[in-house]
């Protein structure tokens, strides 16, 4: 196909055509197959290192050009070490446990009939993500893994590098013998390209947005091919009236400074009327002095003073991904369950406590993917959990919540077998 | 609150509003709670049967003017027996085991963080269906036994039936001390009112269409609430080469006649070459006497003869819920397999054979919900699948796929416990 002749639809609606011939191949590739792929990529990716370098030099200098910053620069470099670290990924992904074909339940009915329900790939999955071009790589094995064809649809800053590794990532699936079209890159990188793609449903079982809000509210808007909602964490630690101050202390500032900018980050303290009156002047100083801006309520500025600036509405609504936190005295473990319920993101929640049923009700209360008890809110995380793999937290109800690891890219499929039985 | 002063978007956003505060409580209803309003409802269902049927009455007489034909009429019809299977339905559902709390995975990290994964309500269930009104009292009871809030929105043609039903549901709901608005109708009966509804993804965590392919594809393409698609099926039974005749003969009669209308009735006949020769004209006979209009390929038509309708390319994509039969000679289990992925809505698909290495064959590579050898696909069902229930058949990948039961109704919450471990 000459790709600079046909249109836009026409390029979408091929690749999801191919993509979608193939993945019917993926309910029956063994597990053989698919981990001797992933190991020749693995080995691929290093030694082709200097072609994929050389491309990645080319969008970090356009990059740059276009007044990128210095934090997005660093996302978008692959260095020798970062690719060595894709590659290690790849393998570890090889070394898990392949989860098609699992047998799920199974009966026999009173007829006669056997029933059991088997798991099966998703079939075809779309990615839609920005920047950083690992996550080309991590998607691209967990789909095959879990026996998936995958449409690849990422940024276009980081369009040269990810052309020369999914070239990489094709030449080790032919290699194994797979149909290389198990991977596809959405090479044009027009934004328009983007809500065309959306509208394969025909084609496309699943699509995952992995990127800031804006990206992700465009796909929950307009697409019609089932999403997953990924990433979006207003996440809170609230301070019950029993605790044990140390504790507090190690895992407020954790979950605010570990690392601000991921989902799984805390954007709102909230403390119990009890707590607060010690305790956060305490805390507040301690992560002011780590360079977090506080926001507080009424009563926080009345216990800390002028180094908290006054918080508004907005405040608790917002994801800040960064250094700044909100804070909010509440009356008790009820008022904070109700807090949490109406301005978080159905993410992670966590509640520091000494009182076993302060902790029940908050978990049992708490409408959220994760909630912990007496550790940080950062645990979210398929590699945390054990999966040993990660394609995104999962904040909505629907097939998948939290860490999605590689049983999150599998449906199911009843096999039923019969001696001549027909319904009366 | 004045229901009619206020705007369409007023009324559908506090129906939403009131049934994301209730559905809270549903995470921590006890089964006692559930069953006990459960049983009220079924009670009162029975006590107010003079006065459901009088408005039941009063929708089917509408009908009858609007020129409704007899079909529909009687599908919209309630009379004494048919309330009373109603009432046993729910009082079947409060039977079943309790989905919700169900420890489903667990671990203890590294760490020492134990964490659990539990079994929760979805939340809101958004129901849009048509006509039937025992829809209405079967979707309330298997949502709150599943303990999620339910917005009911039935076909205009029932409203009143569907206004009298709610009534008595949220009696019970209040009987047993379980807030009412744990079941909504929407009673206001514009088309425009349900692509508003199917705005409102801040408060409705599902979306199920039961209804006919307009519905269904208009809530596809428009809604920002997630879907699970229901009830398309184009299903196929392929008779192999080597089978038992009388066996053949039972099923492919069960599967085309027994209930033509219903989505895992059969749409297409494929025959191998080899056993089309023989069978292809007795099972054509025996089919044509049943009132069954046949339309084949031309294989078929050479070998049955002018009673035979030929086939175009449209026949094999239609579900004609009718006493129409596509019939099409294949040249193999590869040819049969290819055409029902090509042609399929992924819902039930059969193979007749005696050959064990055909079976697995067919049963492997068939991309369907469900997958039957030696048997009618008219099993697809939640019912003959043991589930004791079923909100619908599901023909999508994502969430849930063949029969839904209450199970299909929960999503999970990750519960972690720890003692002040921090991420470093």
């Amino acid at each position: 196909m000459n790709s600079t002749a046909i249109s836009d639809r026409e390029y979408i609606e091929d690749i999801c055509r191919r993509s979608r011939n193939v993945s019917r191949l993926g309910m029956t590739l063994s597990s053989t197959l698919k981990n001797k792929a992933l190991l020749r990529i693995a080995d691929l990716l290093a030694e082709n290192e200097e072609e994929i370098l050389a491309a990645n030099r080319i969008d970090v200098e356009k990059a740059h050009e276009h007044g990128i910053g210095e934090v997005m620069a660093d996302r978008l470099t692959i260095n020798s070490k970062r690719l060595a670290g894709i590659s290690d990924g790849i393998r570890q992904v090889a070394a898990l446990k392949d989860p098609v074909g699992e047998i799920l339940w199974g009966t026999k009915r009173p007829n006669g009939l056997e029933i059991i329900k088997k798991r099966v790939p998703l079939g075809v999955i779309g990615i839609i993500y920005e920047s950083r071009p690992n996550v080309t790589c991590d998607c691209a094995a967990l789909s095959l893994k879990s026996g998936n064809a995958a449409i690849l649809r990422g940024g276009s800053e980081a369009v040269n590098t990810n052309r020369a590794l999914v070239k990489v990532i094709r030449r080790g699936l032919a290699d194994a013998g797979i149909p290389e079209d198990f991977v596809i890159l959405i090479e044009r990188t027009d934004r328009s390209l983007v809500n065309l793609f959306m509208t394969m449903n025909d084609y496309v079982d699943i699509l995952i947005p992995r990127g800031g809000k804006g990206l992700i509210s465009n796909v929950v808007e307009n697409s019609r091919i089932p999403v997953i909602r990924t990433g979006t964490g207003n996440c809170h630690t609230y301070i019950d009236d029993g605790f044990d101050p140390q504790m507090a202390l190690d895992i407020v500032i954790n979950a605010k400074t570990q690392r601000p900018s991921v989902c799984n980050a805390m954007e709102t303290l909230l403390v119990s009327e009890k707590a607060a009156v010690s305790f956060l002047p305490v805390i507040a100083d301690a992560l002011i002095e780590r360079g977090v801006e506080l926001r507080g309520c009424e009563k926080t500025v009345a216990l800390c003073g002028s180094k908290i600036v006054p918080a508004s509405e907005l405040d608790y609504e917002t994801e800040y991904n960064d250094l700044i936190l909100a804070v909010k005295v509440v009356s008790d473990v009820n008022e904070a369950i109700e807090h949490v319920n109406k301005y978080g993101s159905g993410h992670s929640e966590a509640i520091i406590t000494r009182s076993y049923e302060n902790a029940k009700l908050f978990q049992d209360k708490v409408d959220a993917a994760c909630v912990y008890a007496n550790c940080s809110t950062r645990f979210t995380d398929g590699f945390e959990f054990g999966f040993g793999a990660e394609i995104g937290i999962s904040n909505q109800k629907l097939h998948a919540r939290g860490p999605m690891g590689l049983e999150e890219l599998t449906s199911v499929k009843y096999i039923i077998n019969g001696d001549g039985q027909i319904r009366t």
